[in-house]
């Protein structure tokens, strides 16, 4: 066994919960108390949807020797960004999508957040003893399917078995790298005031579309899962102006990427209610299941932060592109404390607060 | 949804088997029939322990297009190694090491197994509710140690909890790449009649460490698992000869690992059953649970095939590294039908098969 010794302080509470796996305030938690001191890593630390490493000079590279400090050193001509997702999704199987093309699509998407192209995508499986073949075989058409769909390839994979009651059905985890042009910095921590905030497509629809599958919450609806592969999309409005920042929206639902946008560049973000577009499906399965579709999950959605001169440009050039035809403009950032406001139908204006609890286990 | 509609036949069997997890002649056929057919890509269907992808002149990324074409194009200075491996072994800790740094070791090896340093892992956490977030940390604070043992950092990761009886405790899901010198290729395809097979430690500790421990067949031995990094041993080796191929003997053994390493060849490896370093108490606890070492997992030791002449300087070689201090020739390789013999102890030759079922599940 390695020796830790490690003399950090234990995490709070007692047992896993779970809201821990819920893009809250647990989860978040969880990351700042117990991943991110004891992996003591700098790339880990900024939270990003996925690593951006430096590569050392291709060139040069005849031996190898020690390539984990390469942080901090001159950054090379590309940089490669590098993510993995655990998917749960429970059911498995939902309208407009699948385990299988949602954990192709949520790589290729962590990877376009950073204003990667995917190069290459992995995938592991946990399957329960007893999983019809034929249920698994649909997923991996899917996933391949999703693959191609998004210009990438599935290159390498691990399959576990457990024994029955172990686990449930398939766990699904993919993994991605890809290629960072030279020059593009997507960070939160580029976001300014006076930027705007733009939302690239109507929310909420992956959570609704699930949830009317679920045992025991079932329900009839016409929404489908907004489940899509954004890359396109993030090309198109990095070429039309100046993107300071990306998040997809998947846990926790705008509302959560929204408040990890503000605390990560300590802005005050205010958006308006009233301006994120949303299906009329979305809007009454939310009032029948009691949600707040601010915090439901999405995945094919995301919230760019742009230079204000920009934002018109940026619209129109996402709204040519796939999955962006919606796109609006939805706040501003603004100097003050950190945190996110909320201009409610009524006029009036509230804090919009990450949340504590657990809104959807296994919505992803 | 993704529309598959895929021609491709269905795979035998109608649910998913505990031998479909052993690495096994189940494990193959699942990923045969299945997964490389629908996948389609040449460098899964290689089935290496990683995937090796060339990279695009990265001094020209200003913009980018389609990068899922790489393979065929002309071989870059250096080449990106890319792996996923699930973990699911029960007990998740035992003698010697716990899944997670069975994880990062577990990572780490498949990338030196292509001859690949490591540059950055990530991890994805599948757990339980009312898992102890004591036992979290410590498993944690086990990854972080062993990923500074290896040289190498944890950038980026996931978490997902699922609720109680969806999942046993802790599921653990590591990725890697790393970067792979010019000109530098280990690969089954490279193996030659007349090489030599050397096996660079004592076999089958891991598995008898963790059936050691396992609910319902727990015995006393000292026998600790092998778990390690064997990145510094593989470059001692590459650097003292020429070394065409190198696999870690994990789930299925080293029985697995040559059958697969004859059939990837089309050569006939012959192995000598005496010559095979085996601890004693691996030899008594084999024993005891009615195994055959030579198909017990092991996460600390790797075969390597070697050009004859070059043989005695890469055996010393290993010799003098970490992990290698055991390496010893164990057979040869020559023509012949593709497959694996035996010869035993008492002077017979036999052949040394695949397993159809299932010797050790959650062993990894």
């Amino acid at each position: 066994m390695v020796d830790a010794s490690c003399p950090l302080p234990l995490p709070s509470g007692d047992v896993i919960l779970l809201g821990h796996g819920s893009g809250g305030r647990l989860t978040a938690q969880l990351i700042d108390e117990l991943f991110v001191p004891r992996f003591g890593d700098p790339e880990l630390a900024r939270l990003g949807d996925a690593a951006v490493l430096d590569l050392p000079d291709l060139s040069n590279l005849t031996n190898l020797t020690n390539l984990s400090n390469l942080t901090g050193e001159p950054e090379g001509p590309g940089r490669l960004a590098f993510t993995t997702d655990a998917f749960v999704v429970s059911p498995p199987r939902f309208p407009g999508a699948d385990i299988g093309s949602l954990a192709v699509f949520g790589t290729v998407n962590d990877l376009a957040m950073v204003g990667a192209r995917p190069l290459a995508l992995t995938v592991a499986f946990v399957l329960e003893e007893g999983l019809a073949i034929a249920e698994l075989t649909a997923i991996v058409d899917s996933m391949a399917a999703a693959a191609r769909h998004a210009g990438t390839r599935i290159v390498a994979g691990d399959t576990k078995v457990v024994e029955r009651g172990a686990a449930d059905r398939i766990f699904v985890v993919t993994s991605g790298v890809g290629l960072v042009p030279a020059g593009r910095h997507l960070d939160p921590s580029r976001i300014e005031v006076g930027d705007a905030v733009v939302v690239s497509g109507p929310i909420g629809s992956h959570g609704v579309a699930v949830l009317s599958r679920r045992t025991g919450v079932a329900f009839d609806t016409d929404v489908v899962s907004d489940s899509a592969p954004l890359t396109d999309l993030v090309e198109a409005m990095v070429a039309a102006g100046e993107v300071h920042a990306l998040r997809d929206a998947t846990r926790g639902g705008v509302a959560t990427v929204l408040n990890e946008m503000a605390a990560a560049a300590s802005v005050r973000i205010t958006v308006d209610e009233r301006a994120f577009p949303m299906l009329d499906g979305v809007r009454s399965g939310c009032a029948v299941l009691g949600l707040d579709p601010l915090y439901v999950a999405n995945e094919g959605v995301c919230i760019a932060v742009v230079a204000g001169a920009d934002v018109d440009s940026v619209v129109s050039a996402a709204r040519s592109a796939p999955c962006g035809g919606e796109a609006t403009v939805v706040g501003v950032v603004e100097a003050g404390d950190a945190g996110v406001h909320l201009r409610t139908g009524l006029g009036a204006t509230r804090p919009l607060l990450v949340l504590t609890g657990d809104q959807l286990p296994r919505i992803c």
